[in-house]
């Protein structure tokens, strides 16, 4: 998705594609090859002015290693750690002194059953790399299932994180862009709902956040792209928690364009695209307006329907305001493989939301009877 | 620039590009070769489903040939020669009985001098194919200068348009998307400043429009549409004329996205790039409704300045809210290489206008002072 905003500004990309990757089929130049093998990547970088990143899987030691050849890394692995491995981001943040669930990191199940009892069941254990969309996540309600997770103690990982369950109102995303030159812009603080561990919906900006929690949300996500020097867009994940003094608290970080910030590219003056391509090549930053009072991003995730490009006369015949985006991925079923973004440009925030969730399922589920 | 619209919907683009084509930086596969050439075309056309055109230059001949054995061709010859040939399009304008300017054909000088006397001068001589952006045009105003035209009754063309110089207030464009399954959306009636025959600025909608014409020109676009069964965008060419009964006269078609709507990129919810791709492949039509109360394209042509990359951060600067397209064409003096759009939304078209302007003549001319 990065490819329209650099098409629009006459950027060159050049793509380090897996060989199933939608990216083959959308940029001009690219290569196949494995991300985690260090001479596939010198190779690739030798190509470019400037590396960025699409996911946040390629190894540290590899990235530490192109930094030390000279390679222009944006985000460099000093920075993109803190996206990589969840305990040194919690450790990161606890020196910041911002807002987190009580957490611990533990080596043993003896360990684990013993932070569990000092921060209240239920907890969340977290594999501090590798998980997303909701995998290496383990929710424990007991000892009994916490002695379950021994299985997970298995040498992988020098220790886990286990942090308290957090009964949060709902999930935020406070987005961030840095340039290289240390030029930061907030987006809007939004609401993002959350399904099976991929940001399903989300509404921008946030419908029932207080302004007073939405701009510490933003100076927390600024203090954190400074202080761990990101360049190109950080995503800071929040839970909602009113009843708390700050009323919210960290919840992961992802430094890259992120799904929740694909309402920007129709409902926001720069999209997070665009920002992450002026961030890393060290442009001034865009402005990052909501256009709508509000727009709503709904994805859609594969299903039994494998041919969505004939489902999309339905959906566009209903919606014709709907702005559908197709990845050109295969089909499998939880694979995220487009979304809808609606804008609602007469604050009708309800109606866009209807609209969002009913094209994406017309697509979803090849419905053509609408 | 239909690359970005056809990424976000998936669907994939092969282009045939002249050697020093844009589209070779920009589109995932493309091949280099001759329009003008039928095998080239024809080998082309073998690996799309569907063929259509971002300029009206590919031989009409060839174009029905390659309809003859069968390639879905969008829009089709039978089409496409209103936008290719000045007067088959007059006499089509003429038999759909809308306004247009005083117009004869004319085959010898003899012929100009008594048409031209006949219409009056001024007079507007042009070649009815072959001629864009003010090449093959030629202000007459005297017998004098009709004479000196004679070099132009040279056996290129069977016979010469020539018409009334217009004595209009401004110059408007009416764009409509017409679907292979005739299906028709209209854009809002934009206003376009010419300089030496380019489309220079626009304004959309046209500020100083009455409702009524408006109306109007956009069902002339309609009626023009249906007739000739585009597919695609259409772009009616209009000389605002508010002392005659329509209020408007036309000038020239362009069957294609057009420089007079590239503020849809940023200024409309569905642009008509992806308007065009839709029309093409039989998708419904997007919403057409504008974004902002107004909304500004300026062009940047080629000048001094060859590195336009290292005006961006200027323009970006001072600018956070403009939109800049770069083409990544070389840069040549007076050629179109890139555009900036600016959204009113706050409704002040003069401050939009002023930064839209101001921006583009930073990147232009390598401005590093503001």
């Amino acid at each position: 998705m990065m490819a329209p905003a650099a098409i629009n500004l006459g950027v060159k990309l050049h793509v380090l594609a897996e060989a199933d990757d939608v990216s083959v089929t959308t940029a001009a130049r690219y290569t196949v090859g494995d991300y985690t093998d260090y001479d596939t990547l010198a190779a690739f970088a030798d190509t470019v002015d400037v590396v960025t990143f699409d996911h946040e899987h390629v190894p540290t030691q590899h990235l530490q290693r192109l930094q030390d050849a000279g390679v222009p890394l944006a985000p460099g692995p000093g920075a993109l750690v803190y996206a990589q491995d969840k305990l040194v981001m919690r450790r990161k943040m606890a020196e910041l002194g911002l807002p987190q669930p009580n957490w611990r990191a533990v080596s043993s199940v003896d360990e684990l059953l013993a932070a569990a009892q000092d921060i209240g069941y239920p907890v969340v254990l977290k594999t501090p790399r590798g998980g997303y969309d909701g995998k290496g996540v383990w929710v424990l309600n007991s000892p009994k299932e916490a002695q379950e997770a021994e299985v997970w103690f298995n040498g992988d990982h020098e220790a886990l994180l286990v942090e308290a369950k957090v009964n949060f109102r709902s999930e935020l995303s406070a987005q961030i862009a840095r340039s290289t030159t240390g030029e930061t812009k907030a987006y809007p603080v939004v609401e993002t709902i959350q399904t099976d561990g991929v940001a399903d919906i989300v509404k921008a900006p946030a419908p029932a956040l207080k302004d007073e929690t939405a701009h510490s949300a933003q100076q927390a996500a600024e203090t954190i792209a400074n202080s761990i020097g990101v360049t190109g867009m950080l995503a800071v994940e929040l839970f909602h928690t009113p009843e708390t003094a700050a009323g919210f608290m960290i919840n992961e970080l992802a430094m890259r364009p992120h799904n929740t910030g694909h309402w920007t590219q129709d409902g926001a003056l720069t999209s997070q695209f665009e920002q992450h391509v002026r961030a890393v090549l060290g442009l001034p930053l865009g402005a990052t307006d909501p256009i709508a009072p509000y727009t709503v991003m709904k994805n859609y995730l594969g299903a039994e329907n494998h041919d969505l490009y004939g489902a999309f006369p339905a959906a566009m015949r209903k919606y014709p305001h709907a702005k559908i985006h197709a990845y050109g991925k295969s089909v499998r079923p939880g694979r995220k493989i487009g979304h809808v973004n609606v804008l609602a440009t007469n604050g009708d925030l309800d109606a866009a939301l209807a609209a969002a969730i009913d094209a994406a399922e017309i697509i979803r589920h090849g419905r053509t009877d609408s």
